[in-house]
Formats: C-alpha cells, sequence, structure tokens
C-alpha cells in the first residue's frame, strides 16, 4: 500500500519566484545569486556532499549541498528521494575541468545550494523516469498509461507534446497570414451515419433524442462557404466510435480546411505551402515543392496502394504477358479470368536458402491472404536461376523472361503473385512493405528521409458487395469528374472524383476534394448511393437547403494532425504524441473510462441498459437498475 | 414551395482564379483587368446600365455591365438576382465625382464588366442578407438561425466571427512567448459529477458504460502540471447539461491556463498582460494594468454581488444605524433579528411621481423578490424630503439620515431595501443594475468604456440547504488559505479560497485558483464536502495518486472566450459570437438536434429509451422500441 508522506521533510515555500529554469543557466552567469523549482531526478552523496540533479521541463541541473553552506540544507538533501520537489537558492559557480558535462545544456556550471525547501515529497514510483535515459527503465506501456502524469515527466514525451505545441503555432500563423479564419464548429451535432458509426449523447432537454460528435466538421464547414466565411480553418477533434484497431484513437485531431471558390490547383499550393513552412519551423528542412502526384490507378498499379511509400523501389509490375503460352495452369486460368501476374525485384536477395524462402511463403499465404506465391531467384555469383516450381510444370524461360521485364540481375529475388484486380495488387504491394521493412530498404520513421505525394483521380464510388450498394470512396459530398458526370447513373463504376489525398512515406496524411455545390448534383449522388430523396432530407436537409440559396463553389482538405506530429516526431505510435491518450480498447486506464455511471444519471436522460448476459455491472448499477425496471 | 432553379443561366467558370476580393481595389488601381467572384447583393437596372454590388467576405465592389460592352453578359447580368453566386472579368475604372461613395472602401471605383460567369442561382432568400444595412429587414432569431449559412454573410456577424479570430491568434502568441505549452486534454472523460450535470457518451465498445464530456479540463490540467508540463494553455470547448437558461450555451469554450509554482500574483500578472495585449490588438486601447481588487466581502457589501460592475456609482450602504429607534416595526425587527437595512443613492431621480415610483416598486417585489421597498425622494427644487411611509410610521429624521449618509442631495432617489444578509445585499445589487440601466448611468455595451477588476478572497465552501451539506465555492480542487488550515473541520464557513474572479463590466469572464497539490488537504476537503475516502477514491483516485509521487504547488485560470468576444464585439448574446450556436432549449434549428436516432443505434449501444408518458417518439422509433422490449 501507500508509503507515509514524509511530512516532516516538508517547508514552506519562502524562496518566492525562480529565477531561472532548470535549463537556462550556463557559463555567464557564475557568481549569480538564483531560485530554481523542480523534481529531484537523482541524488547521489559523495565526498560528504550532496548532488542533486534538478529537473524540470526545460533541462537538468546539478546542485551541490555542502555542509559548510547549510547544515539543515545539506542534512534535508541527504533525505530526498527521486521525483520529491524542491526549491533552491543558491549561487552559479563553475564545474571543475573534469566534472564538465558536455551532453547537457547547463553542463559547464552547478548551483552551490544555500538553501532547501521541500514543497512535495514523493512515494517510490512505479517505474523510473529520469531524464538520464539510461536509468529509464523498460516499462510495459499498460502500467505507463495508468500512470500517464509519470510517464509525461520523460523528457522524450515532453519534447513530443513540444514539437505538438510548435505544429500548432506555425500551422495557424500559416493559415492567419492566408486570411484564413479559424471558426469553432459544433461538438454536439446531429447523428447522420454514413461511413463509421457516430458517438451518442442524450439529451436531458428532449428525451429520447440525441446528439452525435461529429466525425468530422464536413457538413459545417460547407456551410460556412455558403455562409460566405471564404477560408476557414480549425485545428478540430473529431470523432469516430470504431472496433478495435491498432494504434486508433476514438477521439482524433485534424487540421480541417475549406476554401471558396477553390480549384484543385490551389488546394495542392496551400497545402504544399503548410508542409514547407512546417518543415522549415520544426526539422530545418527545406522541402522541394511542388509535390509529385500519382493517380489513384496509377498508385494501385505500381504499388499496391492508394499512400505508397515511394522513398524505396520494388515496384509492382504486370508481367502476365510474361507467361502467355507457359502452360502453367494456375496462371493461364487466372489470366483467362481477368486476373493479373504481378511482379516485384527484391535486390541481392536472390541468395535466400530454402528456410528463408518458405518462411516467406508461410507469410504470404497466411498474413496476406493470397493463394501462393511464386519466387524466382537469381544468384548472386551468376549461377543459373532458380524457381519454386518444377521446370515441368513451369519451363525456366517464362520466368526468365519476367526476371527481365522487371530489371532482375545477379543478386535479385523475384516475386510473384496472381490473382483478381485489385486484390492481387493490394497483396502485392503489402509484400513489398514487408520486404522492404525486412530488407531495410524502407526508411526508418526516423531517417528524416521524407516523401510527399498526391494521389488524384479517385473514382467516386466503389460497390459495397455486403450492403449490396454503392459507397462514397470519400464522403458523399464529394464532387465529380463534371466530364463523368452525365454517366453517373449507368457507369456509376467510371466516375472520377474530384478527390486527392495527401500521402508521406506511406502515410495518408490528408485528404479532400472538391464538392458538390448544387442541389441537383447532390440529390443524384444520394441516388446512386440509395439514399431517396425524403431520407435525404430528413438527414442532410440542411445541407440541400443551404443549396438553393447562392451556395458557391468550394473545396478543402482535412489533415490527420496527430499522425502529423508522430512522423515528424519519429514516434512509433499516435499514443506517443497524445496528452492523455486511449489504449487500444478505447479506455483511458489512468482515469477508467469509460465507466458505470449512476442509476439516477441514465434516469435523468430517459435510458435504461439492456445490457447483454454477458456483461456483469457492478452492484450498485444492477440493484438501481433492477428497480427501475 | 421551392422555386425552380434558372439552370439556364449558370455558365462554367472559365475565369481561373479572383485576382481580388471584393473589398480589395482601390484608385490605383484604375485600368487594371481584373477577376472577381462573390454575391449579387444588390443589382439596379439603371440608364440601359446594370449596376451589380458584388460581395464577399472583405466588402462590396460595383460592378457595370453595358451592352456595348458586351451584349450577352449585360443579358446574363440583367437577370441576375440577390444571391446569386457569379464570376466576373472586367476593367478598374474611377467613379465619376458624383458617384464616388465615402462609406464603402471601393466607394472611389468601380468594374467595368466584360465577361460574366453565372457559377450558381439563388432562389429568394427567406430574409434580406445585404451589407447594406438599411436594407435588412428585422427578422425573428428563430428564422435566422434556421438559415444561419444566410445569417452568416451579414457583415456583422462576420465582423464577430472575425474579432474572435483575432482573439484567437493574440491569445495563442501571448501564451506561446510566455513559454507555454497548448496541450489538448481528452474530450471523452470520465464522469465525475459535481456542480452541473455531464453529458454522457454510451461505449458501443464496453456496455453499460460511459464516457463523459468534460465541464473543464480541471483534472487534466492539473494532472499535466503533475507531470511537470509547467505551463499549460489551451483554447478548449467545455459541455454542461444545464437547465434551460437565457444566453447560456450547452457548449462553450475557454481559455484554460495552468502554471506550476504559481501564485495568485503570477497569475493576476500573466492575465493582466493578456488582457493588455487583446485590448492593444484588437481594439486599439492602452490598458491600465495592475487591474484593481476587491474582496469577495467588499463586493457584496458595496455592490450586491460578486461581479461587480464598477463603471457608475450608486453603491450599497448599511444604513441599519441610521433607524435605530425609529420605531419602525418592520425596520427593527429585521435588524434585531441581525439583518441589514441597505440604501442606495440614484442620482438625479428624487422628481420621479408617484406612477413611475409604483411601477419600481412592483419590480423590487415581484421581480427582485424583495418583500418591500421604502424610499426617499429629494425634489430638485430642494423642497422638504417625501417617502412611501406616513411619518407616523416613521418620522423624516431618520430618512434624512439615511440620505445623509448616503450623500444624496436635492435631485437625488434614495432607495433602501431590509433583510438578512447576503441576500438582501444581492437584491440591492440587482435594484443598482436595474436603476443603472434604467436611468443610463450604466454605460452600453458598445461604449467601449471598460473596466477590470479582481474579486478575490473567496469564501471555500458555501453551505447548500437544499443538499444538507457544504458545497465548493469554485471547485473542491481550490486551496484553502494555509492560515484557515486549521478550522477547516470545525468552521468550514470561515475558511478563505485562495480563489480570485476576474470581471469585466459587471460579467464574470474568468475564474481560477491556486489548487490543492497534496493528498491530505484533498481529503480533508472532500471530507467535508462529504466526499468520503472510498467514494474519493472511486471518483478523484488518479488524482490522489497522482499527488503522491511528486506534485508540485500549481494554481491557474479559466477565461470564458464566448463571453470576452461577446463584450469586445460589442454584441447582445453569446449566439452573435459563435458560428452555430444552440438556441435557448439548447437545439440547433438548422440541422435540428438533438434528434431521434435509429433504434438499431442504440442496440448496438446496449441502451433503451425508457420515456416519460408525455413524450411521443415518431412512428419508426416507436414501433421498433416496442420491437426490441
Amino acid at each position: 500500500m501507500a508509503e507515509q508522506p514524509r511530512a516532516d521533510l516538508l517547508s514552506p515555500d519562502t524562496h518566492g519566484a525562480r529565477t531561472h529554469t532548470c535549463g537556462a543557466l550556463r557559463h555567464d552567469d557564475t557568481g549569480e545569486g538564483v531560485t530554481l523549482k523542480g523534481w529531484v531526478d537523482t541524488r547521489r552523496d559523495h565526498g560528504g556532499l550532496v548532488f542533486i540533479d534538478l529537473r524540470d521541463r526545460y533541462g537538468l541541473t546539478q546542485v551541490v549541498f555542502s555542509p559548510q553552506d547549510n547544515q539543515d540544507a545539506y542534512e534535508a538533501a541527504g533525505r530526498l528521494r527521486r521525483e520529491d520537489v524542491i526549491s533552491v537558492r543558491g549561487t552559479v559557480r563553475p564545474r571543475g575541468d573534469e566534472a564538465v558535462n558536455p551532453n547537457l545544456a547547463t553542463g559547464t556550471i552547478e548551483v552551490k545550494g544555500d538553501s532547501l525547501a521541500v514543497l512535495n515529497t514523493a512515494e517510490t514510483p512505479p517505474f523510473v523516469v529520469s531524464a538520464h535515459e539510461e536509468r529509464q527503465m523498460d516499462t510495459g506501456e499498460a502500467l505507463r498509461l495508468k500512470h500517464r502524469y509519470l510517464d509525461l515527466r520523460r523528457p522524450a514525451l515532453q519534447d513530443n507534446l513540444t514539437l505538438r505545441h510548435r505544429l500548432y503555432q506555425t500551422t495557424r500563423r500559416y493559415f492567419d497570414d492566408h486570411d484564413f479564419l479559424e471558426v469553432e464548429t459544433p461538438v454536439l451535432m446531429k447523428s447522420t451515419p454514413e461511413g463509421a458509426r457516430d458517438f451518442l449523447v442524450p439529451s436531458r432537454l428532449h428525451p429520447g433524442r440525441f446528439y452525435a460528435l461529429p466525425q468530422s466538421p464536413q457538413t459545417y464547414k460547407q456551410l460556412l462557404m455558403v455562409g460566405g466565411l471564404d477560408r476557414y480553418v480549425q485545428i478540430v477533434k473529431c470523432f469516430r466510435d470504431e472496433d478495435l484497431r491498432a494504434d486508433r484513437q476514438p477521439e482524433f485531431t485534424q487540421i480541417d480546411v475549406e476554401m471558396t471558390f477553390a480549384t484543385e490547383e490551389q488546394v495542392y499550393d496551400l497545402t504544399e505551402g503548410l508542409m514547407a513552412d512546417l518543415w522549415a519551423d520544426l526539422e530545418d528542412t527545406t522541402l522541394e515543392t511542388p509535390f509529385p502526384r500519382m493517380t489513384y490507378a496509377e498508385a494501385l498499379r505500381t504499388y499496391g496502394t492508394d499512400k505508397p511509400d515511394t522513398r524505396f523501389g520494388m515496384e509492382l509490375h504486370d508481367v502476365s504477358d510474361c507467361f502467355a503460352g507457359s502452360g502453367f495452369r494456375v496462371f493461364e486460368s487466372i489470366v483467362d479470368g481477368g486476373g493479373d501476374i504481378v511482379a516485384l525485384r527484391v535486390p541481392g536477395e536472390g541468395d535466400r536458402n530454402r528456410a528463408q524462402m518458405d518462411r516467406l511463403e508461410d507469410y504470404v499465404t497466411e498474413e496476406i491472404g493470397a493463394a501462393g506465391l511464386i519466387y524466382f531467384q537469381l544468384p548472386s555469383d551468376g549461377s543459373e536461376m532458380t524457381q519454386n516450381l518444377s521446370t515441368d510444370a513451369l519451363p525456366k524461360e517464362y520466368g526468365r523472361a519476367a526476371a527481365e521485364q522487371v530489371g532482375a540481375t545477379a543478386g535479385d529475388l523475384v516475386l510473384t503473385l496472381a490473382g483478381d484486380p485489385p486484390t492481387v495488387y493490394e497483396q502485392a504491394g503489402d509484400l513489398r512493405l514487408y520486404m522492404g521493412e525486412e530488407t531495410g530498404a524502407r526508411p526508418d520513421p526516423r531517417s528524416g528521409e521524407d516523401q510527399f505525394l498526391w494521389v488524384t483521380d479517385f473514382p467516386l464510388l466503389e460497390y459495397d458487395e455486403d450492403a449490396g450498394r454503392y459507397v462514397s470512396m470519400h464522403h458523399p459530398f464529394t464532387a465529380p469528374q463534371p466530364d463523368d458526370l452525365d454517366h453517373l447513373e449507368d457507369d456509376p463504376d467510371d466516375v472520377q472524383a474530384r478527390a486527392y489525398d495527401l500521402v508521406l512515406n506511406g502515410n495518408e496524411i490528408g485528404g479532400g476534394s472538391i464538392r458538390i455545390h448544387t442541389r441537383e448534383t447532390q440529390q443524384r449522388v444520394f441516388d446512386v448511393l440509395g439514399i431517396d430523396a425524403d431520407e435525404a432530407q430528413e438527414r442532410f436537409g440542411f445541407l440541400l437547403d443551404a443549396f438553393r440559396y447562392g451556395a458557391p463553389p468550394h473545396g478543402g482538405i482535412a489533415l490527420g494532425l496527430d499522425r502529423l506530429v508522430m512522423l515528424l516526431a519519429g514516434a512509433d505510435s499516435l499514443r506517443d504524441v497524445i496528452a492523455f491518450p486511449k489504449n487500444q480498447s478505447g479506455q483511458e486506464p489512468m482515469v477508467q473510462s469509460p465507466d458505470w455511471v449512476d442509476p439516477e444519471q441514465l434516469e435523468t436522460l430517459a435510458l435504461r441498459l439492456d445490457l447483454p448476459p454477458d456483461v456483469e455491472p457492478p452492484a450498485h448499477v444492477a440493484r438501481r437498475s433492477r428497480l427501475a425496471s
């Protein structure tokens, strides 16, 4: 249980305000009388002196207490423990040459402690949070999230939050300079389920009715354009009630942007300018603009994904033609059925042994879900190509042709998957990323090697087999390409959207579109989506009505702020760039949310729990629930 | 019903990007070829020409179409209606002297329209939204909220939102300059009901459990201080499920601030610096700092409120002594029972006639809720004082003494209320504000006359008769004055808090405190509030736990951003400074939230409606609800 507080150590803070932070003092400050406040990072008793590394957000300063300077302070300092909070009055003096710490900004000085006030004591923390990285233990994330207030003391996490702070400032300055108005849109809005599930908020004043939390302020920002606000930006919390997935957060932050009279080129230009400012301010790097662009179709065919990491090769190739007439039944029947054979070249991996290749085959079938892997190895010694099929089944000339088409030379490995597009390309794209990680060809998140890419010309719609209807690839407010509008109803698959995604190192960091701005086109799109006029009016009537009264053309983009910070910080997880993240079950272990509530609270909301049989509420909730029903 | 769109007018936008906004062109631009885009504010056909006032967020520009320049454009322009959205290519030319409009930034020029593209047409709007104020009609707020996207086109509302935008920028720059980190705290948090009601959010992944929306990020910002973030700021949405009250919003925005090692003086200083920057940037005014301070006790005794408007006099006076021995039973019994007789002087209102005074008496009893009003009139002609009591009941010498004590002279009116404190002071404070408004002594919101005031030394607790226990005057994390700590349990009424409010012109625009930072003191305060150790651990365990591991002293403030913008804008209502406000029933008339949801949505949340008998759900909800039960 809890340790006893060392209350006898506490002393009132008679020192007044601190004069410096723990990262501020330099050799030039020698002789100055200072007051510092912070946490005891480390205490060392050595040669009749007590050395304290005093820590705050700004750094670490060494404080030395000696019995000659102040016997009481020396004795109290000797009883200090990790994470005690203290105030120190003292004098800056240079360290001896042998004691200078070149890794520390304050490493040339120390503070002779003249007076010590212990402002609060700490029990032994469940894990070490020292600024000295080597003293940090490898602590499980669950424990760190439970005591987030301790984990937040780690300089690494504070650096991430500081970077995030700077990203806010640069972003806001950029948009302010470009005449954008920051406008807050409602958090309590209306449920318009489409795509992900809404979080609902029961209304007490209107029993039976609910607000919903925004999945994005999409319709509101469009209404701001109809309202003549011209240019809108907001750094805004959004909410999606999704099923558990690694590294997703039920609440996330986006940089939300909308412009009146916008064209795609204007959105690209604006966004590239923001990225250039961010990289200049936060990374001290000059980004090359404009960013390269690639159509959705090309991205899928070449990288097997709509968010390609173009920092390394291993591009996909359709090698179907190479196998024409090969007699290999599997390939032939797939190609005859409209499928493709897709190959990629893995440089320098042609010498892998059988066991390694077996493991790769297992990965392809079990993790990627492809039917099988056919591969061709070109040994580095120039000896003959090998393959994992008998030459009876597939004569070598066909593999050689494929290897040649993908540009393989001695020492390379050629991997092929076969199947129907787009699935076979997506699988080959997954395989490419896997090989990129495994061989180290894909740059590390901390490498600082950044490549932006616009992916353009998305299809407007995709057919959802489960729902038995078309769904929007982005969202239902995305404008179709004007030339495609006349076959919206007859050939929905062939309609392209005025939509674009921004990709960074294989991560989608933003997406947007030029929007529909007429009632007629919006209703036509709703119709194709199976939302008839009545339902459209019920759910989106406010937008359709707004389009009646002079809605201007408009478009915009939304950028994922959390992911952007994560990539800038080289962090491994979104949880490392959010002060109080939820875990992978959507819970916050520190405050233990979500939690049961008093049955009276539900009663005032005109709600009753209707729990599945396997969920056992705590006693006080269960008892009251029974009474209520 | 809906009018037919004038689709034949529409033309594709071949003009490319606009070169200028509608507020940009000046005499110096004469001769320049320009492209403008915007809304048709007004059309005038005059002398064989069509004049269009083209409007956008930035201003109004006159465009002239003539048949000589372009016959097609002239004809199309002649068919334009209010709020149509157009693009114009043309040439800037000076207006004739007689046509110069000095009230318009672009009033010295016009644009000769060479080409016109109609980007969208508008049906006749339900109300006029012209930039020409005299053309705006007096439209009810309900209709304006329903079509908020139209109301937002009014320059007055756009000005408010622009001011709000500028307030964000100045605020963030200020805090960034002062080493504060902007940190986002969770919106999905844990319900810890205290004070107002929480909005709840059912969790689908954890059936039966709920998140709550923050009433303020109070505990999170304290945890950030425990986490060593040192200085925190956030412009953050907060939520309170309160009963209907005029000019309250269920979601509102605050500037939330917390500082480690903070003293009251540091918080005052920081806040005053922010206000000085805001007034300098937004009002071009130099604020005098430091702001005056007044204790809670003095504010109540002198102004009858904890948020006094000190811009006008009519201070309250305890005139109980003046009536000692008067024989007037009502006063004497009140004073004998510990009550006070409270007077205020209303300058220059001593000549009011009986009917006027009767109306005032009615107001005092009916609206303010006082038992009665005793008043004394000193006619301006110097004639004898009159009173609304017979001299038998109260000889005139007593009233004269009271009048003298409050400094009344010929022409003044002296009003007195009697009763128990603090109620009688609060009633007198209400009466003071009413008289201030009625006589015009209280400056108008648009006067620009601003007076800040710190109210200090609040009681820590107040006794809640309904709950039969003490409740926190601010919140349970407020630190008691150290000297009062030893009688926290014995004499809770007499414990002062380290709390402070910032008042502007009689409006509370912020409040804060130095916080408790030890587990022991926090539990003692919880005990006095009737929250025992088990309940405290259940509800606030995360904070009590955090206090174990080296919690530094800390304090802060939260400022009401909406109200601050309202006061800066001289707006009448919070709804005029929020883009999409809720109405007084907590509804948003435009999107019609809150709304009924599909019963399937509730089913996935393990919830059932349990509606009061007088609430009739719509058919599809009712039917499914029945099936579900």
